[in-house]
This record gives C-alpha cells, structure tokens and sequence, in this order.
C-alpha cells in the first residue's frame, strides 16, 4: 500500500487537471450540495435517473455514484441499468446506501444492487453498514445509531466477503479493503450538522476513484481531503449554514500544503489469526 | 395556556436533547434547506416518499410533515398512506397546503388530505388558508396575495371544525385552536425572499410537536424561535443569500436568553358572541 | 434597436414592481437556487410539474421556464402540455436545453419541445446549442466543450429558422435573433463552479421577459444583471460557496447605478452576403 500524503496531493492535483465526468443517481435532498462539491473538488457532476438515459450517460462518464436516500421503484431500476452499463465499462461505481436498516425496502434494496451491480466501493455511517449484515441493526432514519468501531468488524468481513472497498464514516473515517484498514481522524463536528456532508463523501470517492484505479487509497483521498477541508471550514463558520458555504470554499482552495500540513491517517494490517 | 418565554424555552431545551427523528414527505425546492434547517433545531430530519417505505419510516419517527409543494399523484398516495399510519401511532401530522388556491389541483388535494389524515396543525399563508376555506380566494403561485388580519376568521373557524390548530404565518404569524389566538411579531422581511421559509416554518412546527404534547405550545415554540432566528440572522446578512446561511447558524445557535430577551407574543381569547 | 444602459436599468425597476409569477418546470439540482435567484431578481417563482395542473399554473403566470436537466418520460408530457398552453396564453416561453449533446435522449426531446412548442427563448451553453443543429456535436454530461465563437453561425441560423432569440452562454455571452447579436461581457469565472448559473440565467431571462415584450432586449438584460451581479459577489467570496450566496445577496442588492457603471454590451448587426 502506497498511501501517503503526497499519493493524496497527487491525487488531488490528477483529479483537477482530469476533471473527470461523475454519473449521480442520488437523492433529492442533497443533489445540489453534491453537485457544487464536485465541482470544488475537479470533477464535472452530470445527475440524470431516466433509464431513457443512464446507459447512455454511463457511457461518456469515468465513475457512477448510486445513492437511495429518496428512492423509488422506478430510481431504482435506473440504478440496476446503469451499475450494469458502468460494470460493463469498468468505471468505479460507488453505492451510499442512504438510511440502509431503516426500512425494509431501503436494506433490501442496497443489497440487491450490491448482488446484482458490480460494486467498487460502499459508503456508509455505522449503522448502514451494520444493517447490510444483520438487518436487525436498524438506523435512526439516515443517522447513524452506531459507533464506528461496533462498524468495523462488519465492514471488514463484507470488504473480504464481496471484494470491494468498504468505508464507514463517522468521527473518524474507516476504510478497508478486507486486510488493510486506513483510519482517517480528519473532519469537524459540524460536519454532522450538515445534511447530505455522507454524501458528498460517497460522491467525493467517485471522483477520486475516476483517477486512481486504486479504489482503495482514491477512497482515503477523498475522505481525508474532505476532512480536512472541513476542518478549514470551521475557521470561517459561525454554525452549520455558513460551515456549508465555508466546506464548498475550501475544497475548492484545498492546497496539497494544506494536506501535508493537516492529513491525520492511520494505516493498519489487520491480521485475523 | 401555558404559554411563556420560558416553556419555549423549554421547548427548545428539550427538543435538542431528544433529537426527534421527523419524516418529510415534502416538496423538491426546499428538502435540503429544510433538513438542514431541523438538524439546526435539534431534529433528526428523514425525507422519505416511496409508497413502500412510508408506514415503516412512519413507525420510526415522532412526527410527520406532509407538503404538496411540488406534488404529483404517486406522491399524493404516499402522503394519504403516511398521514394514516401517523393518525394510527397518534403522532402529530403537519400539513403544509403549499399553494392551495392557485390550481384546482393544489385545493382539492389539501383538503382529500385533510378529510382523510388526521391533521394535527394546518400552517399556510393567509391565501392558502383562505382558499381551504373558500375556493374562489386565489393564490399568487405559492405567495400569498392575502394579509393575515383577512385570514384570521378563517383561520378560527377552521381550527373549530376540524379541532386542530391552524397557523398562519406572514408578517405576524397567527396560531389558533378556535379559541385562543396567539399572535408571534418575531421575523425579519428578508424571510419573504428565500424560498422555503414557510415551509420550513411547518418543519420545525413538526418537530417541537414531536416533543411536546400540546400543539398549540409548540406551534407557538416553533414559530418564535424561527422569527427569532430570523431577526438575529439579519445582523449577519447582506441580502436574502447571505441570510440564508445566518437564519440556519442562528437557529443552530439559539439560547433561553434570546428567547427571553426577544420574544414578542400577543395571546388573546376570542369570544364570539 | 434600443439596448442602452439605461433600458436595462429600467426592466430591473420594472421587474421589481410588477413581480411576475414565474413558472418553472425544471431540474430537481437547481429548483431551490433558482427560486432564490427568481426571488432575488424581483419575480415569485412557482414550481410545478403534475400534468394535472401545469395548465392551470400557466394561467396565471407572466412566463414560463421549461429546463430539462432531469427530465423523464412524464416529467416531459408535462413540458409540452405546459408549452402548448403558454403559446395559447402568449407568455414567454424559455427553453434551457440542459445536457443536449450528451445522451440522444436529451437532444431528441429539446428538439421535440422546439418542435412542438413555441419557444421565444433558448439558452443553453455552445455544446448544447451546437447539438440542436449538429447531433454529432457532443457535450461532457452538463458542461460545455465548445467556445461561445464556435457557436456563432449556428446561433444566429437557429435564430433565423426558428424564428426565436438564442442565447449562448460563456465567459462571454451572445443574444442573437439571426440578425442582430448583443455580447455581453459581464460575468466572473467562479459562474462556471457554481452547479445552475447557466440555468439561473434561463429562469431571469424569463423573469425579464414576462415584464418586456421585446424578447432580445430582455434576454440582454437579464444576463448583463446576472453577469453584473456575479463581478460584485465576487468581492464576498472566498470560493464558489459563498460566491452562490454572494450572488444572490448582489442581484437582490443591484441598482442601476451598478448597471450604469459596469454593463459591458457590444452590440453589432450581422450581415450574410
């Protein structure tokens, strides 16, 4: 694993020079947070959910993001076609399995896209990911009942089990591809004031992931730079409406000056015997 | 009535330290501000409109809004399935009739909503609240054309018929049980010029009626706290943009002591002889 | 023609007084932004998209917005019933082509709203303008890869066959009704990182031209207000995120002495022979 703090200025620096195209298949709520996050972060965001469409807007895009947190019948047969046309493809396809635990159909929804769709990486809040394993786990809506270490065993074993990456996000950051786990202890309480801040790091990972094949350290550099970003945030905030202002600012002026100086990760091998 | 500075207070107290989880089944203009504007209050907001979600997503929260800002049929048969599982687990159900008196359509659908929910408040403008009553009112769009004093009768014999309370909110906000009339005179102008206040104003009445019994106290709780935020807010602002950001970090913000140092209510009886 | 200054000054008054009901059938990424922009600018926006009531909101509207940058098969059935009875009424009808070029899908439906509907405004970017005439032109997802100048010819041809006023917009910005074509000069580079300003600037040019029947010179001012209104947010800003509030706050707070000072309009008339 070559994670360090100048692999996440690269990949920074790689993404605005790329600005690559991201397919959103995301929710109502936080289509336009996502959407300028994006664009502070490099990338291009294209939202579009008509199966009409999505195969073809796959097809010009270099990663899709498939997020449930308003979805229905007909979203969701838009998500399938285009997790499909993106496996196809072979773009990262990053699924936030918004309020997963919280109903039936949202838990037996994210797991039938993750079974059917060729998923590269999962994002969720503790209690999320815990209900992908154990439906009982239950979620408080799309906040999280559950801390990030009750998490971690679960997010490993579905890492291992489904050969993906998994993050789970929280106060800190876990990310995993099954035997590596990368803790990111960067980000800010507001963050958690914020609707839609789960999201815009799901979607963050698509950007990153749609320049680094490494879909592992792609997911630590868009949390970590999202972190920290956050944190730079805070000195221009009097609460959570101007902390949004502020996060979307310093993505966009995010320096790799900025990472060297703030980055807080730590990596682990996790050696189950 | 129980109503002081310091049971708003209390409201407010109460509700951040209970987090009420409150089910949004509301329109796409104004889902991000409005969730973020509950999280500001202490709330934990859910948007959720898929028919097959709505009774679980019910079953796990403390309160129900329903807002046709932006309706269409299938969201129709979701707010009528939610409002009834609301009536049926007794929490209380807001209605925001968002533009009821400028289509046929907006009309009938409140008041099919009304005839077969259990409404718990009715918050609108005076147009709104007008046409509820009277079909031939008329609405500018979703702005009302109408003052609140015009509304005020009807507002009164609305709350007597259906035994609900009913809000009004403008310039001065008006809430009622057919009886009692409260009068709020908190708020700034610059609320009338971003998009969702009123609705936002029905959000947060949603969530202090998840924590406290009386819907009349914390229809009150919540509107004085919002115009109150609002006022504070204008200190920070340089047009409705600028307020908009202030208006969440002040709701965020809020103490007991702005509550005592602000609140401006008129309570009065009505006996019509 | 009458472009001066001082014309564009006088719309903003007029806008200002006549508040015009906007309607807006538009993409689910910029409904809230836009209706704060349409607030802002002095109109009272309206979203609503049902087939049930499109008509009847068009009945009591002074203009219409169709945007299909999340358009779907019934959302679209929408667009045309709402056109149609636009024309009828004989109020603008503004057409943002969003993402034409990038998914057949997209092109074939603006071309089906242009066909069927009388459209007195398109305004799109020069990728999207492009594809109307050319489907081999392309467009990366939402964003633009061609330059305003490359979409010259096919503007003022569009223009001319149509019958209709295009706008093209860029770093600079080109109004042509086939004959005669206004560039506007005004705007600042954070537009580009903020998700909907090319749509925000769809929706004023129907708030301008719901208040001046001369369709071009309503499209001029509304992109020299916008435009100007984007080089004064820019001295609040630290980024896009509160260059967006900025923006609001600045078109809220525009004067004519701000138009007077900082409009940058070449007009010129163009001659084929």
């Amino acid at each position: 694993m070559n994670i360090t703090k100048q692999s996440i200025g690269k990949d920074l620096i790689l993404l605005r020079e790329k600005n690559p195209l991201v397919h959103n298949i995301t929710n109502y709520v936080v289509m336009n947070f996502t959407a300028n996050m994006l664009l502070a972060s490099g990338a291009s965001p294209v939202m579009a959910h008509a199966i009409e469409e999505v195969e073809d807007m796959v097809s010009i895009s270099s990663a899709l993001v498939i997020n449930i947190g308003t979805l229905s019948p007909a979203w969701v047969e838009s998500m399938m076609k285009a997790g499909k046309a993106a496996a196809k493809k072979e773009i990262p396809v990053i699924l936030d399995p918004v309020g997963a635990g919280a109903t039936p159909y949202r838990t037996s929804t994210a797991k039938r896209i993750i079974d059917e769709c060729d998923i590269t990486v999962i994002r969720g809040n503790a209690s999320e990911i815990l209900s992908l394993r154990d439906s009982s786990a239950g979620s408080k809506g799309v906040d999280s009942m559950h801390s990030i270490d009750t998490a971690e065993d679960a997010a490993v074993a579905m890492a291992n089990e489904l050969n993906i990456i998994v993050v789970v996000t929280g106060n800190i950051d876990l990310v995993t591809n099954g035997t590596d786990i990368v803790k990111i202890h960067n980000g800010h309480p507001l963050m958690g004031k914020v609707t839609g801040t789960g999201c815009s790091a799901s979607a963050l990972t698509a950007s990153f992931a749609a320049i680094n094949d490494d879909a592992l350290a792609a997911s630590v550099s868009a949390l970590t730079c999202f972190g920290i970003a956050g944190e730079l945030a805070s000195e221009h905030s009097r609460g959570p409406g101007t902390f949004t202002t502020a996060l979307i600012d310093a993505l966009y002026n995010l320096s790799t000056d900025d990472i060297n100086r703030l980055a807080s990760i730590t990596i682990q091998e996790r050696k189950d015997i």
